[in-house]
């Protein structure tokens, strides 16, 4: 299993050897050593395991899936370490696990100045990372019994399976073919709206697995004065955001399946009614001084009075933090208070469940707040029973009671992240919100880490506190910290 | 009922004009007058509801406990308007919700220039608030079945009601001997250790009531030269976080039933584990050149390499938040990023049900932790059932449903509270700090309303709001929210 994942990933860094032979950057030879290096690793394990069973019970789950994520992230740093772009092996591994857990924190002060093939690698992680989260959604959590995800198991096309396969199951790769399909119409269309090839491709990979890998250092805000690209780069991270079993029935022509889906249209309508709130304070409030002009982030500062720009960034903005994209057009830290708390607290959405998208995801939210609405009626009737719907279907205590607790477990490590990023003497908004952040696999911060700066200020130990809370995050928390509990080597 | 409480409030604020009576400071004309007019009002409610059944039915316990809270908090700003000591109503009205929500918070900019009959009346308004939480606690919200207080009452001594008195239960009596001892025994020691009885008297008020309103611009800072007065303040702030039902048994000498309350232990033992690292933090940290000398708060300021000053206010300042009085002996905000962070997770801790203390309480933390922890091994065993299970007994499920449900609304409504003072343009830390301190009844809390500063700062609007936020936080959100749903109205 684990062999397996090596040579996948190996493989995906031959692919990275020949964009950068193709551009003839000089790292053609430490990208291809890294792939050969991981494959053969991969070739070692896949032979020395051999005989042993193929079924992988349930236990063994958490252990793989956990393993699987920093075993990729391991290797996925040989290329950085090879080409020596990367010296410090902490900085590459964070690089490395903010790629595959599509988080998007960089700790690259100049990523222009990497080589494309580099670069390329950077957005093969994400890509990776997001078809990874396509398989634990629909195959591996829902088994795990983790933070509700059975709900969505139900919901999934194609023969549902009952036990844990190492194979990959029939709906995964259906989905896959939908998450490929749409990296490449945003990649044509990214073309098409001017973007160059290799940009579009990058940006494209970045979008759909929700990771927010840039290849400029102004990220999105590079294209500010084309506004066509921001808006296609919206469009695709709000369909990176979408369950992929939605995006399936559309392709099937099934319209009716979406529109009757009670986490789109809340999905949906909070995107719309929250960026109307954004642009409406952005549109009176913004100030050109408040932008920092001495960064190249705003390439094209939003004045006062555009209503188009402070629509666009507006929307841009709310999207990318909803998705937990983290792309980035404007430094929403510098514009209001209010938006301030506002873009704390959006970082806490996360999207639909079935999407790329890390955080708590708005089924969490939605049964959460159904059931604390309920609880009124309880108190004025204690002896109904009322349980909670969902799309129609009644849900059951045990999955209401999985959601709450794991809404609660997600609050209290993200107290206890900002209280370890508070230890290593960072301020109160760098910690609180490099935690939010890191937890919800989103990027940018606020502080020192927001939006026109990176992860490198932060030192070493914040770093690998940063990747753990990515991680946590990324493997919805229940699937890592079980390790960690005396329940799990009882009976093993 | 109404007419009761105007009658009870309006006898209380005749003792603040004997007292403004006996020092001769100016105000006992208005005070009396202010008291007259609240009994007068009292019995003309009385007569004019008379005939009208007595019994309470359920739905309309939430409706008499939100607007008798309500009603005595406009009664209670009569003394401050007929004297004309604080002559704006938005000002008068907070400074008595937050006198009878226990918060503390306040916006008199130099309290000790207030007369001393409405120096007391202010701590009168604490204790009275106490008291009215004791009955809440002990006869009211159980039956409303609000938060997991249902567990509380089956610990309570005495009979246990099963219908809504407008009585007071016998229980509550009890209870209200031990909390008038420990005000009387406070305010003695409080003398012996040297405070003027006047002093004396007003905080031993405001101590066991977990108000946090001082005769002192500087709060307990005042006492920063006499240890033995703050250590007196600190075991009655802890005596105040306990459970009174406890402090009954105590009293009883039934000291064994104390320690084996699960409640009391994680209390005391938070209390202790969170004072050694602050202390610790403190003592190795402490910069004197970060104490805001140019304020009276630190008549004493803490230097570096003094442990019994960092023990003393690290304690302090942890049992003041923990137990939501928010008496201040040295401003936390100005101490590390670190305890920054610490001290605001602090706010969300509140100390033990049946107590005077605000904010979520342990008992709810300890059954949301052990679900949470129950839910790896649910994930493990998916079809084992296994019961949360506090001080020995198990605890059915609908309890720690509404708990959970309590404790996530709690943060949705910290959040929302933020996002309301953020649009007043507030700061961040202003705006969170405020959201917390404010739900939790702390008083104290960061920025602009930190420890040295006070609400006055907020605009009016700002002050309604909080206001608004320590009434929901008083009465355990339920009992408040409720009347905001349709359920309420249905079926009248």
């Amino acid at each position: 299993m684990m062999g397996f994942l090596l040579i996948f990933n190996g493989s995906f860094m031959l692919i990275s050897a020949i964009v950068s032979f193709f551009y003839k950057d000089g790292a053609t030879e430490g990208i291809f050593f890294a792939g050969f290096v991981t494959i053969l690793v991969g070739f070692l394990l896949q032979f020395s395991t051999k005989g042993f069973k193929k079924e992988v019970k349930k236990r063994e789950g958490y252990i793989v899936v956990t393993l699987g994520w920093i075993l990729m992230s391991l290797s996925g740093t040989l290329p950085y370490i090879f080409t020596e772009e990367i010296i410090s092996f902490t900085d590459a591994f964070f690089e490395t696990i903010s790629g595959y857990t599509t988080t998007g924190a960089s700790i690259l002060n100049d990523i222009e100045s990497l080589p494309k093939g580099l670069l390329f690698w950077r957005s093969t992680t994400h890509w990776i990372g997001g078809m990874g989260i396509i398989v634990l959604t629909i195959a591996v959590l829902p088994l795990l019994g983790i933070g509700g995800m059975q709900l969505f198991a139900a919901e999934a096309p194609g023969p549902s399976a009952d036990k844990l396969h190492p194979r990959i199951t029939d709906t995964a790769k259906r989905l896959w073919y939908i998450y490929f399909g749409l990296t490449v119409t945003e990649a044509l269309l990214l073309k098409l709206a001017g973007m160059g090839m290799f940009d579009a491709a990058n940006h494209a990979m970045s979008t759909l697995s929700t990771g927010g890998f840039s290849t400029k250092n102004a990220s999105i805000a590079h294209w500010n004065g084309q506004p066509l690209i921001q808006y296609i780069i919206v469009f695709f991270m709000f369909l990176a955001g979408v369950n992929f079993v939605l995006s399936y029935f559309a392709f099937k022509g099934k319209f009716k399946k979406i529109f009757k889906d009670e986490e789109f249209l809340t999905y949906f309508f909070n995107l719309i009614a929250i960026t109307i709130i954004v642009a409406f304070i952005v549109y009176f409030n913004a100030d050109v001084s408040k932008i920092p002009t001495e960064t190249q982030l705003i390439a094209h500062p939003m004045v006062n009075g555009e209503i188009e720009s402070a629509f666009r960034h507006g929307l841009f903005q709310v999207v990318a933090i909803i998705t937990t994209t983290g792309f980035v057009t404007a430094d929403f830290t510098t514009w209001t208070p209010f938006l301030t708390i506002l873009f704390f607290i959006l970082m806490f959405f996360g999207a639909s469940a079935g999407s790329t998208a890390g955080g708590v995801k708005f089924v969490r939210h939605i049964i959460m707040i159904k059931n604390g609405y309920l609880e009124f009626k309880k108190s004025l009737h204690p002896n109904a029973i009322i349980p909670v719907r969902f799309n129609k279907k009644t849900i059951s205590e045990n999955i209401v009671f999985n959601i709450m607790a794991f809404i609660v477990l997600y609050l209290i490590v993200f107290a206890i992240g900002s209280l370890g990023f508070g230890i290593l003497g960072l301020d109160y908004m760098t910690a609180v919100g490099g935690s939010a952040s890191s937890l919800g696999n989103v990027g940018p911060a606020f502080g020192l880490i927001g939006p026109v700066h990176n992860y490198d200020i932060l030192p070493n130990a914040g770093k690998w506190w940063s990747a753990f809370l990515m991680l946590l995050g990324r493997l919805e928390l229940f699937t890592v910290l079980i390790l960690f509990t005396p329940y799990f080597w009882k009976n093993n």
